[in-house]
């Protein structure tokens, strides 16, 4: 928590502070859980309201629902930039964006009943979700998926484009074999469909009839299916190398050279030499008082 | 075996709980034979017996041969709690629960037949092969895996939160796009359409038609291809950690009880003392040579 | 190459051994070579000879074919068991019977047109590649994925237990929810269903229609598009410890204790070690040899 | 960069050698900007000209962008040669090809319009992105993907052989067991079916009909979706081992000349001579004391 968040003054500001930004006492647990109970039943309130039927029937209470939900998430945003020193700051930051997502278009949308394309920017509210993992402590755990993908980008993003060549170029060969009848009409179409067979999604809504291009598609669908062993490994192998580096330490011993303590490790596992030599050994201290 | 389930007394009930309970002797290990043949037959028999051209011809045969096994469970059942110091105790434990679920519904579909709803229940006994795999000392292995799948939680959690996420946003998206002619009639029947593109399972019964729900499309089928990659990783590391930990000795160090050293570690890493009982520490030869 | 196997007598008999079951000189290899096209023609034969059209017009040139490796096939095969000293013992083996099957049944259809359920048997001489598989040594490659998965059978017989017992629960809830007409007319039609949803395969041949039942697919697709990463997680492991072990030697150095040095390693890269305790460090003997 | 591509002269060639073939400078990045422009647009409007609808509309437009981006290409192939010593080396390399195919097949569909069938040509500038991928330094990246593809090259075409076996002997059985009326028309459209099967994939326009088939479909299936676990834990284990291989030093022993110690190595493995050579040997050290 950077100090431009910094709780502004003493008293009940602080104690807001608290329990909205904080997780560690029983009163700001409590609002968390309160805070993801209505992040869910507004996001099942939008997502059951788009059913007609639903909607024909509950459209007002669902409406009524989401008002109140809205109202409460404006309060708690309010709250958010009171308590704060310098609330600007926090708007602007990624957590302060989505607070407002999650409140602004509700409003537009209250006020402007039917605006139906705007039920996308309604439904980001469901991004603050991650507000809540965060403060369950889920930050490590991102971290290190986070280092390990940024690790493997360059090999994902080579991996990537040798595909999109790959497809661009089956699909061009697929429509040339097939006719356009059975819907590869165009060169887009079937690289539409030759996405759907390599990712081995497999719709169906468009196959290839001709012994050629059957051939062609088992070809296509072989490497889709074994491919997919390459991002893996690579993934497989930069979280194991983030694993690795979290739990040894670099640095040798002084004694016999040994590299691969723990970061734990006090003493050799080897030799025994005390490892820290910025310290005393408590055991030479221990002799030397014994004198 | 905690001692509540310890057999009552000598004899015959102590001879009963190793045939019930252990898998060691000849008779124990036939039992356990008869006791899989047993859960298949009944098992085989639940599901022909729902096929309607089985159930007219055969269904009284399925009757029976489901009646017999239910009574040779109840008989099991009562020998196990016959055998036992503790039943109640027994009852209430996991297996416990499943050897009673395996023969109560089936008495009460018995008594009423016709019970069409109940067919589900019938089939937990399915559930007792868990029992024998168990026995077959298949213990270690389910413990490695169920290890690795308890430290990758967190990472598994975080990301079916985000593929979650992700997928309402996408089925909003194209919730506003396609038209409700082509299978998109509403946000959650959108959802059913992400997540079975997204796994690449693909039925083909809901399938994009414009150009920009397909191009939409293609990104998300992309991402669910590519992203299977992240759990694979994040569990692979851990079951090699945890294949590694059996590297991890069990002997606690004699100086401060630190009881979590490599196998090969010779020196506690925490103060230094020499760990192998059975030898003399090659530093205090050292300087008994000195002197 | 057992003793068995050996060549019978001198002249012929071993140059004919060296050339079919061996594969170091150019006429063994030119052999080999023969042999795998030989194969291949003949599976591409019987694959074309099963399209209509194609029996109708080229049927009696297949047979022709057909027959002529077959003859081929046969005089290898006599050739074999001349060469040996122990013929009788050869058939016995795993090649002899892939040997005898890649010739009795094509004599049998020969003589016997028309037997059409025997292209099955006809087509088990495409197992025959395996031998040539083996020649061309890949014997190592497949040795160490096959230890890595004996070393994971255990995982994956429990894992492979835990799916069907799943599928089988959701197979039966699925067949309570959905109604005949949608296709789920049986458990055992439910747990095909369930099968194919869980593999990500998706055919679309009989999908959910109710709202209920489509929510329980999206749990089953999650499940099945997840759990993959449990079996290639412990067979990443399994392999990447069969090839950790072909490396490193599990000898500590005499000097530092160091025990991580790879199986070629003759000093301790630490401290400079003769590794060899069985034989004298020639450093030393040069030395003893300046005095 | 190999001797044979030196810029031939100063002045002029030497500047545009620096441009066209290096990026370290802001004009060669802005050239190198500009050329992956140019490939995607003309990508693009490959793409766009087989969609009937556009093609009426902009046909035009498109051609003479097409037309345009040839005119560039070839400018630009011009000044490579030009800016070489040994135009024609580069022209019979790998990218000079790449470069020719992107400008010939162009100027013969300009010449000759309506050669549909030459589309596939034409998109073949697809291709030259991967100059572009290379100069964005993602070489070592892909250098460590085929390493690790090497490696693992020939367990995997082990693994390809075995699924191709696999695959024709279950396609016979199912060309046996369901009629031809359901799709199974021959064995080679069987084998069409059993790979779309067991790669996932899973069209749905060829599925089992009959129970037997069904069952023999399930085994197909879970056989195909479990044994993905095999190509990916082998190439996982190789990416592992190559990101190992990082640890091991370019530096040969003085002594022997060995070069493929690891980086935290001090004494040779083979002679045990001491690496480093900046610094003073400890046993030497040693020994000098003792005099």
């Amino acid at each position: 928590m950077s100090l431009a968040f910094k709780p502004a003054g003493e008293g009940l500001r602080t104690r807001i502070f608290h329990i909205i930004f904080e997780s560690h006492t029983p009163a700001s647990k409590g609002f968390d859980i309160a805070l993801i109970i209505a992040i869910l039943i507004s996001v099942v309130v939008i997502l059951l309201d788009s059913v007609a039927a639903y909607h024909a029937r509950y459209g007002e209470l669902f409406s009524l629902v989401e008002w109140c939900i809205t109202v409460l998430f404006t309060i708690e945003l309010a709250l958010r930039l009171y308590c704060l020193e310098r609330p600007w700051l926090y708007l602007k930051s990624f957590y302060g964006v989505i607070d407002l997502l999650a409140v602004l278009p509700a409003w537009l949308v209250l006020l402007v009943p039917g605006a139906h394309s705007l039920v996308l920017i309604r439904l980001l509210r469901v991004l603050r979700i991650f507000r809540i993992l965060r403060l369950m402590e889920f930050v490590g755990e991102g971290q290190l998926l986070l280092d390990a993908l940024r690790r493997s980008t360059r090999q994902i993003l080579l991996f990537f484009s040798s595909i999109l060549v790959l497809v661009t170029l089956f699909a061009a060969l697929m429509y040339l074999i097939e006719s356009p009848e059975t819907g590869f009409t165009s060169i887009p179409q079937s690289i539409y469909w030759a996405i759907v067979s390599m990712t081995t999604v497999g719709y169906g809504d468009i196959v290839p009839v001709t012994p050629l291009g059957k051939a062609i598609t088992v070809v296509l669908m072989l490497t889709g299916y074994s491919i997919i062993a390459v991002p893996t490994g690579v993934f497989s192998a930069q979280v194991i190398r983030s694993l690795r580096e979290e739990r040894y330490s670099d640095e040798a011993c002084p004694g016999c050279g040994y590299d691969r303590h723990e970061k734990r490790a006090r003493y050799c596992l080897r030799c025994g030499t005390w490892l820290d030599e910025d310290s005393e050994d408590p055991r030479k201290q221990a002799t030397s008082d014994d004198q």
